[in-house]
């Protein structure tokens, strides 16, 4: 972040190059970097499987995935050929040295074709599984001993609890230093994430407000109009509270919640995060029920179509215990937050695909207007847009035009989309492909973020394992959740904020 | 103001009705605010003048006013017969008692036929000179007696020093009570000014920031466009100091600056305004050079027109020194704002018909953010814009889309025409006639206050007749006014904000 320096010459290593997330996110992010000019001309990529493919099959393909997926649409013929001569193929075994050895050779190969030293990112889009077994091979291989130039992107989910994280990161720090590891949350790559930070550090105006004293809750919501789609069977053994709630939405909290840093270091950034998640009030098991509540959706109607239920979905358990719908309570034991509550909720199956931070302030301390000017006075929102309509609306009360005096709740807007109508916004991918590349670790997850996010979720994890929900399906497809979370606030003497969507274009696509 | 009662038989008595004002103004003001049903039924006017006129010219001249100059355009033939049906008129000379004498017998037929009491507003639509003559025709005819229901209206100018203020205050006390008196002040009645108050006391978030400790300056800008126009004669003898700062710019300034009322109470705002007044620091007549700059316009192109230097404009001296042009640095010494100046500019023939308060918060502390992410870093600015564009702008800073972080100013904004489309806003006047009718003082200037303002002013104006303009004409038609405005705040290391004027229709009204 705040590195202008065009990247050194790079090599890209991707394994399970076959998969998905190559074909819509990776390369097609790596090719608008190149078009943008922000990498260097010495990009190279190889694609590692287990299946056999030529490089000219490999090329074809990953045209036809930018051409699909880019948010450029069809890339011209030129500009291609040029990025797509660099795009290499190689097959084997995970589990066997001699693939490493072979791509231990390729990337000798490069760098004395390029006649440079070159960094050397690894990127792990394969499933949790094998990341031990590739991150042993680089190592035998001796692909992990370059300290500063070669660097490992791991995909979440980073483990499936406290104790399979913290396996997973000393098997990786075995092997690499922690300052190699880029553990990836496409959330932190979104600009209106980022510009949190720009929102509360780079304004003189939000600081002095930003505390206690003046506000009177946080809520942040991440929902989904969709249901499980093709992920039924991954997701039925995840959940939204591991799903979204231990990442998404806990980094989320994080660049709210947290100290003004002293600079935009990687470190100084992490640290501040990590002082937020260590100062979460730890939630004890047998109070889980007044901190968290859970949700599976029923069949019900979402933005005009039928929706069937959880349960009911391809390559779920018709007997799911799974919850498709988590929202927390949560405080946050400092200074600035003291009962101060943080609500957060995430699910599948709401009426929107919203994702959104409302900062709720205090009442007016007296209100000197006589009580008829304001029938309806609302607390002040800053309400911080993620998706869509991404940007900052300010909700105050306004003089309404005429006599006698009334005021009225309106919207001081910022939108993105009216701030710089003709950007076309980089992909998350795109910004964080680009940060690993220069080496930037800012917005990348540490061994000890990761394990403080899961130490704030464990309680409840182990309460709702031990305690078998009796009411599910408890929320109808289209509905904001289950009673229990509304009750989460009801109890404090306050609502969840309906986001306001009817100006967003209803949208489907996944967060 | 946060009435809603509606009024009492009213009979308006308006002294000069065939003034200017009388049909721009006050009877489309009456007529708007009957066909809002916010007057009773039972509403007559009288208009006074010198010269004979029969209630039937004065109600066809009436109506070709209010098809005019109402904001509504045209009026409907019935309603306009109803409303109409109660307009009278009166003749003589105000010298003569027998004048009021008759009036008062019109009065009392009006309440006889009513069988009812009736508020009587008596509007003094008449230069100041006639001011004291009417107030003592009202006494001596018992017109003025009924303290709780017939009040006086006088516009400004009020005085044009602080002696003649006060002498005129005296005259006027003399006969009624100061809660009898109501002196008006036009641009009180702009919805966009009385917002200032709902903004700063009906929203949690402004008053932790509205102080000396956030705050660096505030910058008050009240710009013509349009030259003296066919008021030369009036306004050789004011100038731009007693015409705008002494009572539009120092109102403005109070709402800006009052401490928060406990209530909406007519003396309760007023109290709190004379406390800011009160709070300016004097201006010694030996340092005004430092505390004000004075301009007078030359020819030039103002929004693609020719103009006349002022002192060739019809009915002003060749060698006029009057200015067109004022600015003011004051210093309000209290522990709110302390070492915050308040900047005060008012000229004619400047670039733009724009009124507006920019409040200019301090720089951040500490920037956190690596130098190129800023390259052009401004502090936050909350812009209330009274016209053209009424609403709030609040500049902040917003990260930019794309990699690397860089950081752009934004706005956020509130426009009153978006919030509310639909609205036709009443005109300042229907506001305020509506609270002269509901005795509704908070919005008219008590004595102590005109007192306070001319105080404020007087050192300048010593200062400025006792020393002729050197260098008169001092600015261009078109420009923003003299160097040594802009040396004012350059000596505190400071700028003009150049407001935002392209967002506005060009307009060349009068403010």
């Amino acid at each position: 972040m705040g590195n202008q320096k065009r990247s050194a010459p790079t090599i890209v290593v991707i394994f399970g190059a076959s998969g998905d997330l190559t074909s819509r996110k990776l390369l097609p992010a790596l090719y608008n970097l190149s078009l943008d000019k922000l990498l260097t001309d010495r990009l190279a990529v190889i694609g590692v499987d287990r299946t056999a493919k030529s490089d000219d099959d490999f090329r074809r393909l990953m045209r036809q995935a930018v051409d699909k997926y880019s948010r450029r649409g069809k890339a011209d013929d030129a500009p291609w050929a040029a990025f797509a001569a660099d795009l290499h193929t190689l097959s084997g075994d995970f589990n066997d040295d001699s693939l490493f050895k072979k791509l231990a050779e390729m990337i000798g190969d490069k760098k004395k074709e390029w006649g440079t030293e070159a960094n050397i990112m690894f990127y792990l889009a394969t499933p949790p599984s094998v990341m031990e077994l590739v991150a042993n091979g680089l190592c035998n291989a001796g692909l992990a001993a370059d300290k500063a130039r070669s660097r490992i992107v791991c995909e979440k989910p980073f483990g499936r609890d406290l104790d399979s994280a913290r396996e997973l990161n000393a098997k990786l720090t075995c092997v690499f230093d922690e300052s190699q590891i880029f553990r990836i949350d496409h959330y932190l790559g979104k600009d209106t994430v980022q510009n949190i930070l720009a929102f509360r550090f780079a304004n003189s105006l939000m600081e002095p407000l930003w505390n206690r004293r003046y506000i009177d809750c946080v809520q942040i919501t991440v929902a989904e109009s969709v249901g499980v789609e093709h992920r039924g069977g991954y997701y039925d053994k995840s959940g939204a509270l591991r799903d979204m709630i231990q990442n998404h939405l806990m980094q989320i909290l994080c660049y709210v919640a947290m100290e003004c840093p002293v600079s935009f270091n990687a470190d100084e950034i992490r640290n501040k995060k990590v002082d937020v998640l260590q100062a979460i009030r730890p939630i004890s098991e047998d109070q889980v029920h007044l901190s968290a509540a859970r949700g599976q959706y029923d069949s019900g109607w979402v933005r005009g179509e039928q929706a069937t239920a959880y349960c009911k979905e391809r390559s779920v358990s018709p007997e799911s215990n799974t919850e498709t719908f988590a929202a927390l309570r949560l405080q946050i034991d400092n200074w600035r937050w003291h009962d101060v509550p943080f609500y957060l909720r995430s699910g599948k199956r709401l009426p929107a695909r919203v994702s959104e931070i409302v900062i709720q302030f205090r009442p007016v301390p007296h209100l000197a207007f006589p009580p008829d000017t304001v029938p309806d006075i609302q607390p002040n929102r800053i309400v911080l847009r993620i998706q869509p309509d991404e940007g900052i609306q300010v909700k105050i009360q306004a003089k309404q035009p005429g006599s006698p005096m009334r005021l009225q709740t309106v919207d001081m807007d910022f939108l993105y989309k009216e701030a710089f109508p003709r950007a076309s916004e980089p992909e998350a991918y795109e910004t964080l492909l680009l940060d690993v590349i220069l080496g930037d670790a800012t917005q990348f997850m540490r061994a000890d973020q990761v394990e403080a996010a899961w130490s704030v979720v464990m309680p409840i994890i182990s309460a709702w394992e031990n305690v078998r929900p009796t009411d599910f399906p408890n929320y109808p497809a289209g509905s904001w959740g289950p009673d229990s979370a509304v009750m989460l606030l009801a109890r404090d003497g306050r609502n969840w904020w309906v986001p306001d969507v009817q100006k967003g274009k209803p949208s489907d696509a996944s967060p």
